[in-house]
This record gives structure tokens, C-alpha cells and sequence, in this order.
């Protein structure tokens, strides 16, 4: 998997520790973090250290090196440590489900105790599968919408998904086809700015920043061929949550009728985009750079990172095409 | 005029030098440039030190500090000396209609040589005149707009209007109504959260920083009463140019059933807003934040400061009272 953009594997376990490319540094430096422990994990999750595809990565991995830590213990205490790394990996940040992931992974280390296996060496294999064909869905999914691009086509894409669009202009290259890219630059964050555009210009296709504001501008140019985005959780209904934006994008193309795709994470605990919850974060990161305060104390900021865009607006959802429950089935055997 | 917000009168002539407020340095500090020549104030209003109304009052004092500057001088030289400033300062920028202004200055000193006038003389009344009259147009503006809202309502904003936002907002509490804002950031210059936001704070106002990616999200949201924006330049249609940005936010005004102000500068040379010329400005601008490079050589960006918005979705322009020719009419006369 060492051919896949760094992006797309930006957390792994190495030596009882969970490493997380700093996703903050980049692109000016390679970062690595270190965690020793799951309140490391999180620390790293909720400073945006690392997020989308990275995040689940360090999550699993968190839970892996806590079974690690404790295959020495007592099942029970095994069991207990897992079940507290899961409430709290899971509850790293909100709107991402996390929490599904945790608990899918618990029910295969209790269904290991229940058969009497090795916790660990049962956590071992159903995580490193599931990494494995969760790579390999991204990849063939990305090869699934670059089937639909059309030769010379110009994507615009927002915030970023974990090297997805570089996998996608690969399989445009591969089958001959040129494909240019648009990224919107994703204030605060900055995602698209210094992670996609990045990546993308890294793989050295053709890439052109702009302001979130311009979106309108060069739709309304004729810039713009299709719209694709990633999305951090799914409703039932098709609506789906992704970095605050996403939805204005989507308005925007449904008014100058360009297709809007989304490589969806389908997570159907809720029925519909209302009942996603959208996470807040400090708006301490609206009103400073790098530690430069760019407005004056008494601005208030509001920061909602993800915002909801209904299945109405939403041309096609691209779905991972790993079984939802590969790490939970093992569990209920 | 010392009771206006600072940006409404953020240039002026002091000692024969006209003095700029540098609106890049708020809100950290006040900085004002002295400019000796039409070249130095074309050079800050290049590099967007000014912008808004503080280029218009640049530019006409700039016109005033070359007609004193020559105030010796032959008519003959005078008068060629204002034409060669009016082509420089006229042509600073291309969306606003600088060029507009410098023509009628210079019919105004052309008019005073015919008669064996002063022309410094001339130049010194009705720029003054102008200056007064738009200053007061403006807040009489303001005024207007303020007598609209309804107590309690929050505004949207976009960019910076030079301190009207704040007159609403002074007019508005005139009358013993509550308003509040909010203010989009406005990428790549964060006019929105230097200036905006800042000085509205600074008045004592309510007013919420948001990332220009979130609009949709506040509107769906219902806390979006009105949006009222300025405009760089007006066409016989009612077409505006304004900030890029402004355009998706009517289009999202028009989705959510939020009307739509304009505080609207008439200027219609053009017949729609498809002749207005959109400056692209030098993408550095947006790769960069204050010498830190965002992201890496190798991305491309583009910066259209300005995007059109059609007059269907301006639900009412403001148009500033005042004589579109109180410069002209003198040289006419």
C-alpha cells in the first residue's frame, strides 16, 4: 500500500504506538506524532492533527495498541480496557461515527474472549483486513468515478479526502484521460489549500486554488464540469455531513446544473441530515493563523465545521464497498 | 465629520500629501501613509492599503495634491499635468470606476481655465463639496437601510463597506432597535474579519465572524435576516460588481427567502453587468498569509476579486444621493 497518496495511509501501528502524520504540518514538513496511549489518540484527533480516513486509522490502531498493552491481563481487564479506549476514541470528535467504529471493534475482541481466542491476535487480523479492504474500497471506488469522468473534464473539489482525488485522477491517467482539478482553499483549515491542492500537484496534475467565496464565480464562468467531495457521516436518507461549505457548494451546482457526487460513508444510524449531530469547534481557529490573531479580542466567531447537504441536491453517492459490519461480523459468528 | 467611523474617512490632504489610512495594518495598528505623488497613491491603492470608498477619497485628493502641486505653473501645464494623474489614478483599479471620478475633476479644472479661474481653487471647493456631500449621502444611506429593519433582525454582511455598516448600526440603535451581524470573513483579505467585524466590535455592536464557506449553513439555520452588501460598481441594469463572494450569497439569499440589499454605486457607463470588468489580482494573495506561504510552489491559484451580481437577485439597491455629476456640473456651467 506504499504506492497509495500519503493521505490515504497517515496512521499506522509501529512499535506499541499509534503514528499519525500531523496533517497541520504538512505540506511545509512531514511530521510523524507518536501516541503511547489512547488520550494521546484523541489529543491528536480533536487538535485536527488528523481527520477524515486518518482519523478512523487512529482510531482503530488506538484500539489495537490498547489490546496490545493489555494481552497480558486478564480477559476482563482486557475487555475493560478496550471498552473504555472505545468511549473514549470514539467520542473524539462528533460528527465523524467513531463511535461505531469502537464499538464494532469491541464486539469482535468480546466475541474472541467468548470463543476463548486471543483478543489481540483476533484484533490483529480483523483490523489489519478491514485497513486493508477499506484501502482497496477507496481505490476502487475512486476507479468507479473516474470511469464517468470525461477526457479534459475540470473537478472542483472541497476540503480534502484523504488522497481520493489523487486516486481518482490516477485512474483518469491510467486510462488516458486528462482531468483538472479546482480546490476551493476550505477556511478555517485551510484543507484544501495545503492538503489537496498539495497532493494534487505532488501527482502532478493540474491544480488551481480559490477562495471559498469564488465558488459561484467559476461555476457561473463555465470552469466547473462536475463537483465531487468526500462526506464525514451519511443519514438513511442520503443526506449527508461534510466540512462546513460542502452545502453551499452543492446549492451552487443544483443552480447552474452541475452534477454534485459524494463519496459517501455510509453510517445509518440516522435517518435523515437532521439528526446528524454537527460538531462546533473553538472559533479560536476562525480568528487566528498560526497563532497571528487576525481580528481583535470582542469579534466572536462561529465555527460549525461540518454543515448538512440534503440527498435532493446530491447527483449520485459514491458508497465504500466494504461490508459495513467486516470487523463486527467476526464478532457475531 | 470626526464622529465617522474610520473607514468611512480614511484619507484626507494634510501639508500638500494625501495620507492613507493602511487598512492592511488594522486592526493591529493605525497606519498612515503619506503619498507625495500620484505614483505612491496609486501604489497603495494597488496594493489594496486603501480600497472601498478610502480609494475614492484617495484618488480625488490625489488629483487635489497634484493641482496644488502645479498651482504655479501655466494653465496649459496645469492642466496637462492633471489629465497625466487623472490616466494614473484613474486607471489604479479596474472594477472601480476611478476613471470616472478623475474625468470629472478634470472637467472641473478644465472648466475653471476657460473662465480665468483658479483651478486649484476650483479643485479645492468641489472636492470638498463632493467629499462632504457623499460623506453625508452615506450616512444618510445608512439611515435609510436602518429605517427598514426590524428590531432585534441580524444582518449579513460581506467585505467591508467603509464604516456603513456601522452607520446602519448607529441609526439603527438611534431609533432604540436592537441590531446584529455577521460578518463572513471575506477570503483572501479577510476585510470581513479585519475591518468588518473590527469595527463594528469597536462601535459596540454584536457581530459573529464566520468562515465564507458557512453562509449556507446560517441561513438554513435561520439566523440570517437580511444581507446587505456594497458594491464596487453598479451597470444601468442593475447589475453589480462587488467582491467575489457576494454573488453566491445572493444566490443563496434567493434560496433561503432572505432579501437582499445593495448599497449600490451608480456608474453606468455599462449596460450590464457582463461589460463590467472583473480585475484578476495576483494569486500570491491567496497562496500566502502575511509572508507565510499556505501552500507549496508548484499550486496554482486564481483570484477574481469581483463577481457579478445579477439585478434579479438584489431585492433593492441603495443608491447613493447624490449628484452623479456634482464634480461635472461645475464645468459644465
Amino acid at each position: 500500500m506504499d504506492d497509495l497518496p500519503i493521505l490515504a495511509r497517515s496512521a499506522w501501528l509501529e512499535d506499541g504506538q499509534v503514528v499519525i502524520v500531523d496533517e497541520t504540518a504538512l505540506p511545509q514538513s512531514l511530521v510523524l506524532i507518536r501516541a503511547h496511549d489512547c488520550a494521546q489518540v484523541v489529543e491528536a484527533i480533536r487538535a485536527m492533527k488528523t481527520r477524515a480516513f486518518g482519523q478512523l486509522l487512529s482510531v482503530l490502531y488506538g484500539m489495537l495498541m490498547v489490546a496490545q498493552q493489555s494481552a497480558r491481563d486478564p480477559l476482563e481487564r482486557q475487555l475493560s480496557a478496550l471498552r473504555e479506549a472505545a468511549v473514549l476514541l470514539g467520542g473524539a470528535r462528533t460528527t465523524f461515527p467513531l463511535r461505531e467504529l469502537t464499538d464494532q471493534v469491541l464486539e469482535v475482541a468480546e466475541g474472541a474472549g467468548r470463543r476463548g481466542d486471543s483478543v489481540v491476535q483476533a484484533l490483529e487480523r480483523r483490523v489489519g483486513e478491514f485497513v486493508a479492504k477499506a484501502q482497496a474500497a477507496r481505490v476502487d471506488r475512486a476507479a468507479q468515478v473516474a470511469a464517468l469522468v470525461r477526457d479534459g473534464a475540470t473537478i472542483l473539489t472541497h476540503c480534502n479526502v484523504s488522497g481520493e482525488m489523487v486516486l481518482i485522477g490516477r485512474a483518469c491517467r491510467a486510462a488516458g484521460k486528462t482531468v483538472r482539478f479546482i480546490a476551493t482553499e476550505t477556511r478555517p483549515y485551510f484543507q484544501g489549500a495545503r492538503l489537496t491542492a498539495w497532493e494534487l500537484a505532488e501527482d502532478g496534475f493540474a491544480v488551481q486554488l480559490i477562495a471559498d467565496g469564488a465558488v459561484a464565480h467559476v461555476m457561473a464562468a463555465g470552469l466547473v464540469d462536475w463537483v465531487v467531495v468526500g462526506s464525514d457521516r451519511s443519514a438513511a436518507n442520503g443526506d449527508v455531513a461534510n466540512k462546513v461549505g460542502t452545502y453551499q457548494i452543492a446549492l451552487l451546482a443544483r443552480h447552474f446544473g452541475i452534477p454534485f457526487y459524494v463519496l459517501a460513508q455510509p453510517s445509518p444510524t440516522f435517518a435523515s441530515g437532521r439528526d446528524i449531530p454537527v460538531e462546533e469547534r473553538d472559533p479560536d481557529e476562525l480568528l487566528s493563523y498560526r497563532g497571528q490573531r487576525i481580528t481583535p479580542e470582542g469579534v466572536q466567531g462561529y465555527y460549525p465545521a461540518f454543515d448538512i447537504t440534503p440527498h435532493e441536491l446530491i447527483t449520485r453517492h459514491f458508497a465504500i464497498r466494504i461490508p459495513r459490519n467486516v470487523l463486527g461480523e467476526d464478532a457475531r459468528r
